[in-house]
Formats: C-alpha cells, structure tokens, sequence
C-alpha cells in the first residue's frame, strides 16, 4: 500500500519554513507498514494544488495533504477540495460547537471567519480537531483515499493519531516492514561500508542496508520487507548481531535513538550524575540532554560560561590560566570540566570552549577551533578540534564529537 | 522562470531525516529572482528517480537534485542520470585529484568505492566539490538544466553557492519577487487578520500577503513580484508601514529575524547585558540566543539550573521558598531571576522553571504548568503560562512565550 504526502504553503517553497510535517507522517505510516512513495510540496494555488493531487493519485493509493485551512484569504484548500471532488460547503455542527469552545477557553468573541472554519465539503468525512479550529477532511475517491488536514504540527499529529492512522490500519492488511537502526560514531561512511562489505553482500533480496551519514556518525538501517514478521525480526536480528561483532567499539546503540540519549541512558542505569560547562555550544549540549524524557535522572545541569568572567565566577577557572592560556585552550577546558563536576556534584561532565564564528578567530586560533574536556573522578581528558567556519555547524559538530568522546571515558575506551 | 527542487533518499520518505536542504535552496533561488514551483522527494529506486525527473522536467526549467551519491551501494543517482541521459561514465581527474587530497588531509587510505567518486557522466559540467568527495553534475537537456548535488547540507551549500547559483543567475534574466517579512507577536491569526483586513484587501494584485503563525508569533509576508525593482521596493514599503502604525504594540521586527535576534540586536546597541537562568528550557534559551554570530556583544551566559540543589546553588533561591511554594512558583522563578541578574552582571535575566513532562505533573500543577520571570535593575515581573503534555513544544513555547515577555519589559509596554 502506497501513499503519497502533499504539504500547501508558498512559506515551504520560498524556504521560510522547513517541512518537519512529512518526516513525522512518514514515520508514523511507516509503522503501520504503509510505505510513503513521495513527498510533495506545493505553492497554495488553484492549479498548482489540482495538478499535485491528480499526479498523486496516479502515484499513491493513500494521499494526506497538509496545510491552507487556516482562516486567513491565502489558505484556499478547503475550496480547491471542493472543486476537484463537485462538493459544496456545509456547516459541521460538531466542529463549530469545538471552535466556539476555544474561543471561551480563551475568553475571546468569535469572529466571523472562525465559524467559516466549521465549514466543510459536503462529500467528506469530518475528523474533529482537538487542538485547533480547523477540522479535517477524509474523501473517498475511486478507490483512494485522499485526506486533508491542517498545516500546525500539533493538530495535524492530533488527527493523525486519534482518527487517521487507526482508519488507515483497520482497513488495509499490509505487508510488514520492519527497521533496525544501529548507531556508529568515529567511522566514515565509506570505512565502515568497507569493514562490513562481506555481511551487506550476503544480504537476502528482501532485506536493504541504508547509511546514514550525520556529523560524525553513520546511522546504520537495516530494512525488512515480508509476510512473516517473526522471519523478518529474526532475519534482522541475525545481521544486526553480525555487524555489531564486527565493530564494537564503534556502535553507540542498537536503536534509533542518538548518542546523547545513550549516555543519559547508562548513566541513568547505574545511577550516575552528568554536568556540563559549555562556553562555544551555549547551552546546546544541555538542551540536547534536557529535550530527552527523563534526563532529569541523570543531568543535574550546567554554567552557559560564555564570557570570561563567567568562566571564573561559575567553574573557578583561574584568571592565570585565562592569561596565560587563553579561553580556547587545554588548560582552560580542563578546569572548566573539573569545575563543573567539583561544584555540581557530578560523576562526570563535559566541557568545551571554542571558536565558533564566523568573527573572533586568530592566525594561532582560527574559527573553528574547539576544545573539548571530559572529566569523571579519576580522570581528566581534552581533545582538540578543528572544525570549519559556519556557527551552527561547529556548535553542532563541539556537541556530538563531544558526546562520543564523553561516551568513550563512559565505556573505558582508549 | 521555475524551479522544482527534487531530493532523493529513503530515510526522507520514512521519516528518519528532516529534509531541510530544500527550505535552504528555496530561499536562495527566491533570491535571485528564480521561483520553486514545487519540491518532491522520493526513493533512491531507479525507477523513482527516472519518473520524479520526468515529471519535474513537465512542471520547471530547472531541476535542482540532492542525495545519492555517496559511496555506499544505496547511492545510485549517478547511475541512474546516466540512464536517463544517455551517457557513461569517465573518470574526472579534477575530481579525482580533491579525493586523494581530503584523504591525505585526514591520513587515511584511499580505498576503492572513494576513486569510483571521481567517475562522472561523460555529457555533463563537472562541479568540483570543496567540502567533501562526491562531485556535482550539470545537465542541459532540451533547454532546460538539471543539476544532481549530495545531499550533505554543506557539500551541497557550497556547491550552490560557488557555481549554480551565480550560473543561473548569469544564464536567466528573471523578473524580481520581493518579500519582505514582519514578525509580530502577542496576537492570534484570526484577530491579526481581523485588524489588518482593510489594509489586505487594498493590496493590488501584484502583492500577497500570507500568515505563517508558529508558537505565539505570526509572520506576516509581503510578496510582490513585477519587472521595476524600485517600484516594488516602494510598494511594499507602504503596506508595510500601514501595518506597522496599525498594531504597534504587537511588532517584533520588520525583517525575517527571530524574536530573540531582536532582543539582542536592542541589547547590543543600547550597550547592555543579558543573562538567562533556566529550569525546564535546560539550555534551550541560552542556546538559542548564542546561535546567533556576535550574541557575546550581549549575551554573558547563564545557568541551567536543573536540580533544585544547583537552583540555590548557582542563582541562590532560598531553600525555604522551594520548600515553601516549590520549584515551579511565582516565587522561585522571581529569585531565578534576580539571582542571575546579580550573579552574572546582567542588565535584563529571564528565568523559567515548568514541568515540561511528559511525566511530573501534579493535580495542582499538570504537565504544561509553566513559571516565567523577567528583570532589570527597577523590576522583576513574573507570569504563569499553562501548555500542553509534549515536552519539546513545552520547551519551545516557554522560550518564545518568555521572549515576548522579555521585549515587553525592554519596551515599556505594559
């Protein structure tokens, strides 16, 4: 079972916003073993959105579109569905009842083109919106399925969940796809393909092997395909094992999950305590542990030293090593990781300082050097990096190497 | 003059990467005056490629292709351009040479599948790739231009803006699109369309105006497209300002910048300083500000104050008032505040402190439950936001909800 997703906006096409919609659906459906063909977005046009819809259903047995329900005059989905289906516009009680309801929980009046909003085709399956005023829309056509929803990500995962993905199970029985994820870090793309060739070669027709290249890790993805889920699961298993023996030290995880969630997950496990002191990341590497479920157990926090003083007042580093040394130095991140696991009371942290960019680097020090230290009680480490010229590439770049050298003092490898 | 932007690559389809090179593209090409008329991603099949290139050589002038040519057996663009224009493939001593000397650079061997990097179609221009090993590929068929690049963001970038993009601009003499984009906060979409109704219907047929809602803020973008560039530019301007004098109150920016871009941009100039003092953001804010080139003008740092212990350790809450009203309180979010004004040196701080869930919650403070404050030297100002239960929307929308509230204290308005 195929499908294809529309996303409507001119924001998407002229890049002022990124479609996220599309990767979460295509996970989703993916999950329930309904394969996502293409990914389509388009301006909110008339004609643009009748051509992408007939060329969908040319594709796809299954087409979600999202976005231009919103109240404003360049949302004009609802009207382009009516033409191409001869529908005409009806108030939906149950969803004006829902607006009305949101405006008194905002104590807002409701305006005019809010209850507009409760319209809809009169051909369609209406899907309530829980958190927001904009209802869905499910049409039956020649056998396809072709469903509308808003662009807000909330409301669409909302519909998603509680109506359409459930609908979409309960009437096709699909062929089972299965996904197994492995998590290497400190490999190139093309060593770790050459280190593993044998095991990809042996493969069976049913089974690809995607790489995944992101920042110094490759995201390994086996995908399955069959009746049989047990077959498959213990097909996926076989490999998985294989490629793990093969590299050891290099696997971060055998699921989808990134290597900061891993950390958390094995300090967690054994009850230990993780701080940060972060000058070039600014608060980056905490957020990416505190945007994890639970990390409370295992991260007690953290300095943003972005200046000098900071770095002094938070950490006690010394203002002699600042002179001497430099902000971006050994000497400096070491004591900001020892200063952070001494005044938090942590088991371990990490620290970094660096030249992020694009201004502030030097002959000796040009952007794109960083320094990185991790420290736990018996020991101290710094490694140096030197990364390019664009900012949020280098903060992201001090983050993840940072991670994998802080998971190696973690895993005692040398 | 149309483009159609076309990615390739599984892990887009199911979900596991978030396409964000096209939204880079599109605002690139809409700089130049070069309009995306459509952006499609599909699988790395053979089939799916030869019909997604068929189809977007229907819709635009110019195809803009990434993913897929890296060096592992999933990667199968190349091959499959070479079907579809008839050519084969020829070693590229250019691109050879900058294999062997980002291999040398790094000291590791070159192996195999690398120098089977430098091959490329025999009809196509070569662009030479700076930032990695795979080579792009320009094609003129039939008059119109197709370009393959990888789909690593910055190989990709680089590409686009050493070559294609001063190409194109040189080969087409387009008509101009003008956007000019202002970013409000504080009103929904419907009372902002409401206010601003007549001004919108006024706009001449040559201008549209479109609503990007996210988190407590609306963009609204002006698009205007036509031959006299100045004529545009005054046009634009008007409407601008009718906008503008209409919801002063509720105006951000007048450019496509962030909210905490604006904050610091009034910091900066008005010489002062900003700390940040975060509980359930854990780094989010302060990230967010030192994403931004030159935020050490006026950012000096912060902390993330996880723990409660860390909460009077770092920003010196008083134990009593935790124990007394707890960490998510009017009380402790002020303390938060004034303790990172103080400790830091800052002339303005924020601080939050929430249960950003999905676990936590109590029946007297659910999941959501969010404490913001703000400071300056005169005045500490707190308020309660109530959210949903996902965590990362939880984070979000304390930054941004905290930001506003920080800009209307900067601003004076009550």
């Amino acid at each position: 079972m195929l499908a294809e997703i529309i996303t409507i906006g001119d924001e998407i096409l002229i890049g002022q916003v990124i479609d996220t919609n599309s990767a979460w659906m295509g996970q989703k459906l993916n999950e329930i073993g309904i394969a996502v063909k293409q990914i389509t977005s388009i301006s909110d046009h008339q004609e643009a959105i009748l051509n992408g819809l007939t060329e969908a259903l040319q594709h796809a047995d299954i087409i979600l579109i999202t976005g231009g329900l919103g109240p404003t005059k360049d949302d004009i989905t609802k009207h382009t569905l009516c033409k191409f289906f001869g529908a005409e516009l009806v108030l939906n009680e149950d969803a004006l009842e829902n607006v009305k309801q949101i405006f008194a929980r905002f104590n807002r009046p409701l305006i005019d083109v809010n209850i507009k909003q409760a319209e809809v085709p009169d051909n369609c399956v209406v899907i309530q919106n829980k958190n927001g005023t904009a209802p869905g829309m499910w049409f039956e056509y020649n056998g396809k399925i072709v469903v509308s929803m808003p662009g807000v990500p909330f409301e669409m995962m909302g519909m998603m969940e509680d109506y359409v993905l459930p609908a979409l199970k309960k009437r096709f029985d699909v062929d089972n796809i299965l996904h197994k994820t492995i998590i290497t870090a400190g490999l190139g793309e093309s060593f770790l393909a050459k280190e593993i060739e044998d095991i990809e070669d042996a493969l069976p027709a049913n089974i690809k092997l995607a790489y995944l290249p992101k920042l110094g890790q490759v995201r390994l993805r086996l995908s399955a395909i069959g009746t049989n889920k047990n077959l498959l699961l213990e097909q996926v298993e076989n490999f998985s094992s294989q490629i793990t023996a093969r590299i050891p030290n290099h696997i971060i995880a055998l699921e989808d999950i990134s290597i900061q969630e891993a950390i958390l997950k094995r300090l967690t496990e054994n009850g230990l305590k993780l701080a940060t002191a972060e000058s070039c990341t600014g608060g980056y590497m905490a957020h990416l542990f505190t945007s994890i479920p639970g990390s409370s157990l295992a991260y007690v926090g953290g300095a943003v030293s972005y200046s000098n003083t900071l770095k002094q007042q938070m950490l006690g580093v010394k203002s002699q090593t600042l002179e001497q040394f430099g902000a971006v130095s050994e000497e400096t991140v070491k004591e900001m990781a020892l200063g952070a696991l001494k005044n938090y009371g942590a088991d371990y942290s990490i620290a970094c300082s660096g030249i992020a960019g694009p201004d502030g680097g030097t002959e000796e020090k040009p952007v794109g050097t960083v320094w990185v230290a991790v420290a736990n009680k018996h020991k101290v480490l710094a490694k140096k990096f030197q990364f390019g010229n664009k900012r949020m590439q280098n903060i992201e770049r001090t983050a993840i190497n940072g991670f994998y050298f802080l998971w190696r003092l973690m895993k005692g490898i040398e």
